[in-house]
């Protein structure tokens, strides 16, 4: 069976992720497409890579990651890092003939999405961001659903990722907060998944009309370079720096097909912890989806008979996408690690297959520019058209 | 015990729910603040208004509601009848002297709307508009939540109000969806309701900006005058006619106090009855109701200890606003009924002791303004400032 | 339109709700079988009377029921008072040849029950026990699902009615909680409820084995009449009384035709209101349902496309059971109210059509013989059959 | 950093499960109490194996178990067999001094669970079953409250484990319905996890009175070995064979410490995946747990203010139980792969503390008679003590 030599670059909570999905995706997928080799990490010192290492399976570890671009062994690059330093690895990573699998936001801006995806394009390598809630059973069963014509044409999707993690003032100034390493605050981090749901599912963006606030304008300053996502109160007489991010961006969407929608998203949204949701309404049903209630899609049929129709509870399982590749009855759960170890199947597999992954960098690049046009919407007060180029 | 009499116009579903009102809201509010008396009822057809009276316990009837704005036995004129007939009977009733209960939204237009305003305010009338699920025991809380400070400042509010019972295209042509009689479409009957609960629990609305919709646009045209709210299908070849109002409105908000907010409403949103609902976030917690299940609120207090927190899902009852009125135990169930119980005791209680009755004409006309807004904005793709005048 | 005089025996929360059905039930089911005319209500004392008879509507009052029984005018009499008082009067209303209509449970004992049974049928009056519970819209098209074969032979019923209201040491002792009036305790005032529905939707019962309990030895003796429910509090040094009936009752069911059931009812269950839910499990589907929210059934249909199957939320309205009647759209909501308007409404049916009302004094006598073999089955630890006679 | 080497017995759904959990544990758990290493695993065919030890990522594999018990270089012995493999491989692993971690429910009848649990006790090993289910974080987080006292003294607790995987007749007769092979039917595949979480969260039980059904006493015979859980239809005209053990059991429990519940298993209900729940109530406040959506527990404080009191939806993450460990936020989500993780941990830190696991065999046994009363129960109709010896 082939193998694939994986160097990965990063080792916070998202290396836990990536790495469990290596280990474990041909338990799973089996016959698996290849075999992911956890070959080598970095992390930026050497102490840190070496316990990553020990830790989270590889055989190697740096603290330089442009060791593992030059390393002739390796075949995939995958980016774990803050936003900053994605375009910088992304790109050297291409130019080295590495596949890569960068995790989401793409980058902190579209001009740097776009050097990516121009890179990526040019190597001609497998690329694909770690966009992994559309990759939830019941979102790809929503997917199934809706090629198949189930609920009929779309008229409206509704979007929310609701998260409190951060609502308290007194949580950690994370990077997550801060312009030149996050590039945006709530949309970029959250409100990109839906984006990408949306595109996903509904098609692609024309105009939008935004709101965005900043409701914690500063935050403690922590010691370190772990990211606790703010799940740390950091009280008493804390030194304190700006958030020039921000915490909530709602906005209305025109897609170019004809259907309307809004999504919104924040990060104060108090008891709702990872509320990533969608609703959508077609001509003959409508669909919701509650990331918390992850096993569950619910789906309405308007053809049903009158007095049996109502909103179906289902529970994904070997029914229904990679349910053969899970668990053997549904319900016995899926997690935040199985959305991972799916998301890593399907880049393996592009890999071999040579076919496009998606979502890929030019995916990325247009939810980045889809960003810029919300950005630029509630700067100006106005409709947006997304601006694509030609 | 105080009793006043009540002409009611309109003998259709409001009329079931209003006649139930007066009949029954002494049995729960005890002693009343007065008997309301089920003098006369008014209804096209005198072989109809006959039917009505005695259905509804009305002491006497009539074809010719001007028939009861001339009677100086009646103190309430209560109308249910479409909307294109509010003005002329409540501008009559008003300078009649008699206090006035309406049907929501107030009239077809602002400009309706400020005629009735201005009658009512000249005639020093007590004036009410139906605007009964504010009047919801969980909607009551979430207002006693929200002023006792126990989620703090208000940031977001997003309501829905999605039904589905016109989704079918087969539907037919009821009043409703003739402009020249219902003015609005969907933002007018049920968006308004919930502009109605975003005023009372967050405040005076500044700006919006909106999309609008029809999807359906003409339907078979109905025989009869009976509003059946497009629960029949009318197949076949039947004869059909143009809809001339929205089938959804979705819009933006930013209010006076600086919260943002959205609404959505519909009237094709499959699967969903009376989706009523709202969720708002605020600096020390979170608020979410929803009318389907209106016996409950969930409220999320961010100042639990840590490992506590979570929404509450609280069943209203004699510990909460109206309890003690109502049912002995909470989950005994509120039903559309008991709202407008509640609603028709809450405006004989402002007739009796001489304040004003809220959501009041003024209230009435100020969300037609707010409607005026959100079509403009949908026509001119733009975010509108609401004019509410000098 | 004929009218059926009515003379309610009893004027607390049970006779708000009995009053507002006799008041309503013609506005919702019109054409009414007939018009019940709140003729004469009767309290303890004479003030109580005349004050009910003004706040629900009666012409006439009275403090001695037996005038009721004996006022030929009289056509129909209802007993809302505790249950001690049950047996006296309905057998002198048979006697009288009044129809009756009473309030669960039947009566304090078997003995007591048997005798009412004998009385209406030697009578020939029209008889019916106010489980009103099984009259929820959501109930009866549970029931109409089970007959129409949609979820098969059933296998299994899993019952509960929980409640909180007395779980608290510091509530008061009302008659509930006294043998000599209430005859049982938790297993009369509930429990009986989930017996009604489970003969209603399953059969009849042949064996069952049970466990009960009473937590709270003693209560807090209340000043006056008025059965508060156990909401209000009796704190500090306040007098206290003996508990001599049930707080829970759990038991088995194996019933005639092979199913086989599960019941628990407990007035201990903190967090649960009114939580009356069953679960059937048949060879083709499932039914779930929960009063708590009985706007909405739950049905799962076996014979679904295996990717589709799902329980599906089926929220009650025009098309299921009782729906033309009530509201026009679904989940505008029923309430306690319309249970016992609906119930109301079958009653008065019966009586103009002359046929079997149901649940009737038969049915009751038989819950009476069930309560009879749980009672027997905890106090001799053993399965006990139910004694039905010949 | 110490390393334990795992020989798994068992290449199935359960060997998956647990090789993830081997592979993982560490990058969750960090120190891990030990690394474990994936040495060997077993399966009935070379062939079999050798793809086993590649999908699993084992060093080496056999086809004879007894290889693995006496390799000198395995600490653990994991067996994740059919239950009637359990004692023979169990007893000679302890004999040979390995660590033992087997697979619910731990034998096929009593006596081979005795002669286990004797064997381990003899051998001074550490042992433990894989009752995984008490280790969701919400089931343990339950636990917590109840040993903080927040929901007083506990009075009942109702459990159910209720699935469909097989309420299809066509679904094929795996060793689960055979009695040779699995000892008992639903009771002892389902109905010991939900003894496991009683005994867990409540006590020790002390009588059972139980029902048990047969519904499809013959189902169609599979070719080769794979445990389907019945999710794939053997129609037309195949083979059948009888199956005999129980398909539901249904049971009333009393518990040593005085309080009662009761517990229903069945593979019948349809609609219900893998709905393992539980609610508690107690002097001071309820709980309520359903597996089909882990991440919440729902809690009730009965000294919460009255106004504000209400089931809690509590999301568990880093404030709770194992969340450090888990994922940086509440609902990024648990699966069915986090439960066997905490296992694993739990049970490598046992060895590595040298203190006894939980639940470990003797846990195992005392289950095994308690299923040994509820069997005699159903067979004799009538109460039974749980017989647990001296």
């Amino acid at each position: 069976m082939k193998k694939l030599n994986v160097g990965l670059i990063g080792a916070g909570f998202m290396a836990k992720a990536h790495a469990m999905a290596y280990a474990t995706m041909p338990m799973f997928f089996w016959p698996a497409p290849a075999i992911p080799v956890r070959k080598v990490i970095a992390d930026i010192t050497e102490e840190g890579a070496k316990i990553a290492a020990e830790r989270f399976g590889f055989e190697k570890y740096t603290s330089d990651w442009r060791k593992i671009i030059e390393d002739p062994e390796i075949d995939i690059v995958d980016i774990v890092t803050p936003n900053d330093t994605h375009a910088e690895i992304a790109i050297a990573a291409a130019k080295a003939g590495k596949h890569i699998f960068c995790e989401k936001p793409i980058a902190r801006t579209s001009e740097e999405a776009k050097k990516m995806y121009e890179a990526v394009t040019n190597a001609g390598v497998k690329n694909m961001l770690a966009f992994n809630y559309r990759r939830t059973p019941a979102v790809a069963l929503a997917k199934k659903f809706i090629e198949e014509g189930a609920i009929g044409k779309i008229l409206n999707f509704r979007g929310t990722y609701l998260q409190d993690w951060s609502a308290d003032p007194s949580s950690p100034l994370s990077w997550r907060f801060q312009k030149s390493i996050a590039g945006l605050g709530t949309l970029g981090d959250i409100g990109t998944h839906v984006i990408d749901i949306a595109r996903y599912l509904v098609g692609e963006f024309d105009e939008v009309v935004s709101m965005m606030n900043t409701y914690i304008t500063e935050r403690p300053i922590q010691e370190g370079v772990v990211d606790k996502l703010g799940t740390v109160k950091l009280e008493g007489s804390v030194k304190k720096g700006p958030v020039d991010v921000d915490d909530e961006a709602s906005f209305m969407i025109k897609f170019k097909n004809g259907a309307v929608g809004s999504i919104e998203a924040t990060r104060n949204g108090w008891g709702r912890n990872n509320f990533l949701t969608f609703e959508i309404h077609g001509e003959k049903g409508s669909i919701f989806f509650n990331y918390e209630r992850r096993d569950e899609l619910q789906v309405y049929f308007a053809d049903d008979p009158v007095d049996r129709r109502g909103f179906r509870t289902i529970y994904t399982g070997p029914a229904h996408p990679y349910g053969e590749a899970l668990w053997p009855i549904p319900a016995l759960g899926i997690g935040y690690g199985e959305t991972k170890i799916i998301e890593c199947h399907d880049f393996i597999k592009s890999i071999i297959e040579d076919v496009e992954a998606s979502p890929n960098f030019e995916d990325g690049y247009r939810i980045s520019l889809i960003c810029d046009a919300v950005v630029k919407s509630a700067e100006e007060k106005r409709w947006v058209k997304v601006d694509f180029g030609k």
